[in-house]
């Protein structure tokens, strides 16, 4: 069976139970670009995330203060981040930056940035290998970068990884991912993002940690979601996270950060398939699928590959 | 970030509102091998069909007696159908196999078939495209074939193709759904299986079709899902509809039946991305993960091709 659809945009059919709009966090330039193989040019990068906030995206997460050693790929950090000072002209569009410490942080705030994240761990292996600290000395670093934030008027956001699952841990018991994520806010984080980095989560697992997660005083509000869709799973948990009230959903443009064939295809859930589900219940993000799909498949072709995204596929086929 | 997860299966936490027990309605024969390029061998066919039996898969659609000349791939029904004698031995393993009219009838119950399915469309365009005939001439053609299959004791499935979407027409009325829904069923279809020929549904739409046919006296329990994922969006539809209270979702063993990057990349909801998330919400289907993934690499191999489901690949790679 071959064929274009009649309408290239779904029908809109709203759900019960759903919010009215949703806020997207694109993570394609920072989460995306970091984890393709291909070191993408100062300007493309620029050019990337202009088109992103021309196809609507409200949050662009731009790149990363890491130190330029651990991700290459996000070594121009210094270059990139001034030819973006035009986007906030598009609309009210905010670039949030990855901080890993102080250092990160004096870096950053020296070129004006109003938004940072922070990247901790629910999980001990890998706070050690991805941090070199135990969990709690990760929350001890955390703790000036937040606080200097906070005081210049900066917004900071906590991605917590491995909160449903962890590769050598295997399951993660519920809390001790509800004690972390309440310790980032407590840390004065404005709001957190739970990350399922390999994949492996499925919906019951996901409606019960955002219960734990209320029941223990984190409001909702503060909570978005971050899927990865290794095993086919990232769409399905951010159906059941929109059923428990979140309306911060992490994607990443074309699934950038996943190679369709590799075992680290730990894509991020795509933007794509994402806004195709929202459109069609009729939730509101801003985003104009047909321009992002158009700026997905210009950014596959600067990678030299398809998008894994299947309706980046699915729209860019030409019969 | 790679690695392998600790645990080859998901962490099980059931979510409320899901039924106990999901009957997996396996395709990948028919409906996936249909429209692979590649004729596979026979004898390769019933390998497969065993080895999915084996994996613990109770219902497996075999072949399809539609003329070879319009589906070469299945052109070889009348020599797979008695390789499969022994499968039934392996448990309570139905073989149902699809018939198109009375022709193909009287070839499957020259065989011994006891369950077939027919070929039914939502959408004028279609039927005229796939049956060359209208919708109620296709149910006139159905009529003898149901009856006389009921007559034998022989159940029967009603497929309803394009219930979504169509390409042609764009947006499909639910009240044209309903009706045709209703026509297979009073025919004397013990089941239907509803069509998402192009993948375009989202869940609202999922849970409005589903409202109206329980409304219209149709009742889920005979009702069966069948989700594309050209879009991405089948397993997020397929939790809507379990949702609703649906037991019967199709799908294909290694997502065959769609290429990853061809137009016609219609490719069914993978069996291996639907069990994971079925395992992972504790809801009983009888299949062994492990031996469904291994037979769906061994299939790909036979392809030629890697498997699209996104879980065959996680669980697949070797570091």
């Amino acid at each position: 069976m071959t064929g274009t659809p009649g309408t290239a945009l779904p029908m809109t059919v709203p759900a019960s139970g759903l919010p009215a709009r949703v806020r997207i966090h694109e993570v394609g330039a920072r989460d995306g670009l970091q984890n393709e193989s291909t070191v993408v040019p100062t300007e493309v990068k620029a050019q990337f995330i202009r088109r992103l906030a021309e196809a609507g995206l409200g949050t662009i997460e731009a790149t990363s203060f890491v130190h330029p050693k651990w991700v290459p790929q996000l070594a121009d950090a210094e270059r990139l981040f001034p030819l973006l000072g035009d986007i906030a002209d598009i609309g009210d569009v905010e670039l949030p930056v990855l901080v890993p410490n102080e250092r990160g942080l004096d870096r950053a705030l020296a070129l004006g940035v109003r938004r940072i994240a922070v990247f901790g761990s629910a999980t001990e292996t890998f706070a050690a290998r991805n941090l070199n600290r135990t969990v709690d000395e990760s929350l001890a670093m955390f703790e000036p970068v937040v606080a200097r934030a906070r005081a210049d008027g900066v917004a900071v956001r906590g991605y917590l990884s491995m909160c449903f699952g962890d590769p050598w841990e295997g399951a993660v018991p519920l809390g001790q991912v509800v004690r972390v994520a309440k310790a980032l806010m407590d840390l004065g984080c404005d709001e957190l993002s739970l990350g399922d980095t390999i994949g492996v989560a499925t919906p019951g697992q996901v409606a019960a940690l955002l219960a734990a997660l209320a029941e223990a005083g984190v409001p909702t509000a503060a909570v978005g979601v971050h899927f990865h869709d290794t095993y086919g799973q990232a769409l399905s948990n951010t159906l059941a996270a929109l059923q428990q009230g979140v309306t911060t959903v992490d994607a990443s443009a074309g699934g950038l950060g996943g190679c369709p064939y590799a075992r680290s295809a730990t894509g991020n859930l795509a933007t794509e398939d994402l806004v195709w589900m929202l459109d069609g219940l009729g939730i509101e993000t801003g985003v104009d699928l047909g321009a992002l799909t158009a700026t997905s498949v210009w950014m596959a072709e600067q990678l030299g590959r398809p998008s894994p995204s299947r309706t980046v596929r699915a729209l860019s086929h030409k019969e």
